[in-house]
């Protein structure tokens, strides 16, 4: 009985998601000019289309223009196949940077985890509760001890030991995330440093780092923060880089500590915010709403 | 020769000033339709104006455009005096509201106390600073505890007692909101009711109260929240509508707080908040941020 | 094999745990006199324990003392069995109301949710990661939304449905209590006005509210929340009481939000404030932390 | 008339703070070791001392006891001008490091400024509204930016060029905190390395610095936060120690920024952190709530 109740729910949500009108999402970086808007609004407007969103920022010092566009693809004059033809020949003469999403096209992500698994469990819960506009394809670990979640939650789930020939075993994994069709990979708490190799060619990853970085970068943050004797500690979610915790951050936050709290409690305290800052820089991510510049983030929330 | 170096440096300020080039700023809400952004942003370019700033935020429950485009008049093709001519003719077919403001144009304020002189004291210091795109016109009270530091300050400073018959004492108070061409009364912890009548023919208002409203509002909120065993207190800047501590929302902060905290406490660290809550409301309201829709805000940041 | 693992991991900790020395916890409120805590840290010492944290609060204007005092009870001179006896004795001179606790007996819980899962999977998560001083040993729900997950993490659950006629249905809802022992009953998102008759007769009860109370008490807080037109919303962790969510709050916590958050955004921002704020509650509460004075919480954190 | 009712404002401030009963504060250090509550407790307890404040921290890795109680003077049973005599032979067993202090014995403070002025006044008013038990004897600065403001507040004002050769600024800023017997320096954004020679012989050295320590120490922090792209800014308030940026943290806050804020905005949010984190820790400090101990504070609120 019970099934079938959750069978009927999941089928409402298929059905509901259905009647969500698609979306292009247009993200841009050129340099700056006048009349960029004007020339992209104007295109859309003249193409029946309707903006929904538009967000847009000016770094001067950079003289660099970045700009998210979504609009609603119903009743639009251009063909969906064609879009990117169309918009090629716009924006070429801008110089631009873009791409081009459609709502529907669900991201792929791989979660790569070691032994803890709160950040994975939360973020099972969110794509479950329709918070994340993607779907967790594969989990990797180089333990086991997450396997029965992932069997619980009906996710592919890979074991893949970290031996000390690391060469050797990062060939599987990119192997696997072929397989997967990966997006995005999410090192939700790995625990291990991945090679520069392997940075270059994999998908783009986010990982989530448990410090306010720059502070406490590397192994073992919250000993760090307790021998330091700070009253506040934090969380990280940065695109990962071949430099070790240096990649653009997405979202950080932080908690108030005191001299109460042992290294046990800076970590329960911690895992707190590890969750929901992943979460939220994972959520922005898939709504294609973070550009990458120079080495920092701009986020149109 | 300190006088002398500071006099420099008001001079350079001035100077700095000049040479920051004036920008037109445009609020609009409308019904929502496709082609909005296209046609004011195609005006702007085709005038030869540069769009510096662009927020945009549509009320889908009830059908509502609202828009902040900011752009440099500086070789304009419009003349600033004609402007307002045109953009009449531009938005008259949307049906929509819209105010056209000059950066250049400085705001007028009316900071309006009782005894409590920390709000005040921080509005003069950011003023300073420049913080702040408006000068204090002029300082009100009910009580002599502030005309000192007005004194030092260099505001004029108008002493109106409250009495019985508020009806009346309300006559002075207008023709000083008149006389020193006021565009916004700054209500930093007044601490009066101010007469319904009163507000509908005042400039725009923002008062601060020291609750996070809804809760507590009225009188004594710290001792209410005290008498309550709430574990955060709260501030909140908000317009004066005639329904008390019911006006539209621009800022809201919290802080936590302990069963530690008596209400001293609670006052000793509420002010810290009221402080910057004020604050930055009435930063977001000079530069003509805040849009008021439907008794909330929307603030274009 | 990974089993087998697991199961050594499990060993492991019953090990860690059993190593643990045993504390006592006494919790005091009392009218205040001189002379209370060297009384009470005398007879502590003079029966060779060793305190492990004490901490005291004064109301001073009730004129009530306050105290929790935690010590080790490895060569206590007094008999765990008699120890009550004894402080029955130190304290019945001081007119002081107390409660004594211990640390090896573990609280047994009841969860009681309605259809959100995300409190329910977050407490225990917290459980198994031994975050808490307790064990939940039963779910009920009015749904068999969460009977998957119940079944998953091996915790009995019962289904009992809300029916019209109230004071039948909370029958069978106090025998289970009883039969499963419950110290504590954890209403996570139950999401239906508990009966005051029933609440007198129950084991105390915490309630995770989503608003900061006193703002949005009762039905639809975030739909409340949404039409004022706040910029921070909250979520309020508190004991239970014949008024509805008027009982002495434990903890609680808010999150900025701004005029682009429609009613799913708070309700997705929110969630993530009732999981921790209801987590750090109960926390507290099982390491009898809390006392309950006029209404309010003094918390021993 | 003004100035009259100033003046009998602050003779009510003064004889109400005459009624404040003195109380005595004592903070200890020591060897951990059953009884020592015990022992210190029986001792106020026995000379008819009524305790108002008692809180103790453990430091487990180190072995250590720390502990501040504070009792009210009136009616105890041993002389103010004998009780360092009778504490020394009380705590001399325990191997105690110790403070006694008189809560009628106000600090004397130095605040040493750059060109910088918001702390300062921040400071100022918070002493005169009766927030910091202590008095700004004396401000020092190596500009004379702020002169005219330590006119205007009645302070004794200090201008102490720095010169290339620091040894010998050094002496006459020696002899200015002897002059006016200072018990601690407060470096209200300094913006100054101080040599490790003068911190030696220096009172006590509290210092603010502009971003959330141990991240971005030493120069334009700002700047530095600016390239790295963080998503929250902090301040933090310390100890002056020999090792620039990293003494032990008393107190530490953040604020949340965006890839909107230029440097400009991130000096004006910190300029708010930096006033309240500086003032709690002052504030702290001069209760004598904060205890150092293996280059970390433990502070007892």
């Amino acid at each position: 009985m019970t099934l079938f109740v959750i069978g009927i729910l999941f089928m409402l949500i298929y059905i509901m998601q259905m009647n969500i009108p698609t979306k292009a999402i247009l993200l841009i970086s050129c340099p700056d000019q006048p009349g960029i808007i004007a020339r992209i609004s104007d295109f859309i407007y003249k193409n029946k289309g309707n903006i929904i969103d538009v967000d847009q920022h000016t770094i001067h010092t950079e003289g660099l223009f970045l700009m998210r566009v979504e609009w609603q693809l119903e009743g639009f004059a251009i063909d969906r196949g064609d879009l990117e033809k169309h918009i090629k020949v716009l924006l070429n003469p801008l110089n631009a940077l873009w791409h081009l999403y459609f709502s529907d096209k669900r991201m792929r992500i791989a979660v790569w985890v070691s032994t803890q698994d709160h950040c994975l469990l939360d973020l099972l819960w969110r794509v479950r509760a329709g918070e994340l506009a993607g779907d967790i394809a594969v989990i990797i670990s180089n333990h086991r001890v997450v396997e029965q979640m992932a069997i619980q939650w009906n996710i592919p789930f890979v074991y893949i030991p970290v031996t000390k020939d690391s060469k050797i075993h990062e060939i599987p994994q990119k192997k696997i995330l072929l397989d997967y069709q990966i997006d995005t990979v999410v090192l939700a708490k790995y625990m291990q440093i991945v090679s520069s190799a392997f940075i270059k060619k994999s998908p783009i990853m986010i990982n989530i780092h448990h410090s306010f970085l720059p502070a406490f970068p590397g192994a073992k943050p919250y000993n760090q923060a307790y021998i330091r004797g700070v009253k506040v500690i934090g969380a990280t979610a940065h695109y990962v880089t071949a430099d070790l915790d240096a990649g653009p951050i997405i979202e950080q936050d932080v908690i108030k500590v005191s001299h109460r709290d042992e290294v046990a409690d800076l970590v329960r305290k911690g895992q707190d915010l590890e969750r929901v800052v992943l979460a939220r820089a994972v959520r922005l991510h898939l709504e294609h709403r973070v550009l990458v510049c120079k080495g920092k983030t701009v986020v149109f929330e």
